[in-house]
């Protein structure tokens, strides 16, 4: 739709696979970067297995303008994504001095003092080269490696890590979006009418949505998407028509929505 | 962890991608497909864009025993995952005769009568070759095509288009877990009494998973997963010693688990 930079996003864990985890970062993330004007375009949940995670960081990271991954920085055996980070680009995996003696300055503070024991020496350890990612949440820190930003798993975490992140992440035109909807209105009544609008409008996204409400009835949600303010709300106007000539339209306001 | 086939999960939709909507989709699979031993190995969530769908499907069904996708069957276009499949498949995509044939039936029963336009009909138009999957909730059908089964992407269809399916799914050993966690006990205190606990059990799959309370305070979950149940058993004897050295330990009730 633009020439937008583009994101994926690799959510790293077998907890996630075997439905024991609902992941709770996808949306976050999806609609933080699409008002960055950094769409996603594709997220990918894949199991904590080496070979995986170095071939999927690999053909992510050249097919993206960034790759985020969350999960798997933590302390114990099955935390393997920033040494899988390390081996995808080749470098060294060793310890950070710098973010080692902020962690030791932080275990030695609490009360009782925490142990800098091996395990939570892992936590300070990242890929030659990489730039730490420092939130107030943790001083175990996310990393960038050139274009694959590494963030926590544990929500509140990965929020606060990306907030860091972002400022520094160059953006690109923001996505306009301008959704109308109709109550009992179906898709299949409107799909023609929807398709030749698309066809007028080919620099623009066009979806059609519809839901259902418990105890019956429903209806579709239509939304444009796209750089261009004038055309988004032209192909809005159009599409409140084509709604209208059915059933109840409403018309939604028009808002700054992420990209799809 | 063991030689159970395995599975995909394709959630094709820019509404997902754009963080319009929450997939509800992940969880419910990856549960399900674990309790029949076809665990869940890798999910992907793709743009309404042929090419990547067309091309994530050829990649995935050679490398998965099934491919399960949600998404993209209904009337609009933007509905364009059975189109897709079929390029993939390399085979014509058709009207299928006695899906049409149910189709009008069930149109001409309701009241208005709903008009079976062109729209419509492309929700019977399958790849040649494709299995119909029929389901209570609508009379526009998923389809098997080989090892590829493309659902709806509306959860409460989707549900009902998988337990459709399921019975004729060939399934694996079912995969056994244990759970035991401690409060007030954090993973950088046991990691490496797990890594060696672990080691001790290769055939195991051992995950650490922390967690935290609102207001403080937290704990970590210790999860031993496999296809042996004695092994499983006494996996989580050792996880739940190793606990209760060090906090509040509660030893979890065997049960029924996806793999992972």
């Amino acid at each position: 739709m633009t020439d937008n930079p583009t994101a994926c996003l690799l959510i790293i864990g077998n907890e996630v696979l075997s439905g024991r985890t609902r992941d709770a970062n996808l949306q976050f993330l999806a609609t933080r970067l699409g008002e960055l004007g950094i769409p996603l375009r594709e997220a990918r949940v894949i199991p904590d297995v080496p070979e995986t995670i170095v071939g999927t960081v690999n053909e992510c990271r050249a097919k993206f303008t960034h790759v985020f991954t969350t999960g798997g920085i933590g302390p114990t055996h099955d935390d393997i994504t920033s040494e899988c980070v390390a081996r995808a680009f080749g470098v060294p995996w060793e310890v950070h001095a710098e973010t080692r003696a902020l962690m030791a300055a932080d275990y030695a503070r609490r009360s009782p003092a925490v142990e800098f024991n091996e395990a939570r020496l892992r936590m300070a350890t990242l890929p030659r080269g990489a730039v730490p990612i420092r939130c107030p949440e943790t001083t175990a820190p996310g990393f960038s490696m050139e274009n694959v930003h590494v963030m926590a798993g544990v929500p509140r975490i990965m929020r606060s890590m990306f907030e860091a992140l972002a400022p520094g992440l160059e953006g690109g035109r923001p996505i306009l979006s301008h959704t109308v909807h109709a109550h009992y209105v179906y898709e299949g009544q409107i799909a023609a009418g929807l398709s030749a609008i698309q066809a007028k409008y080919p620099g623009l996204d066009l979806g059609s949505y519809p839901y259902y409400r418990s105890g019956g009835g429903g209806g579709v949600a239509l939304v444009a998407k796209g750089t261009e303010a004038s055309a988004v709300a032209a192909a809005a106007e159009e599409m409140f028509a084509l709604l209208a000539g059915f059933g109840d339209a409403q018309q939604g306001e028009p808002a700054m929505e992420p990209s799809a």
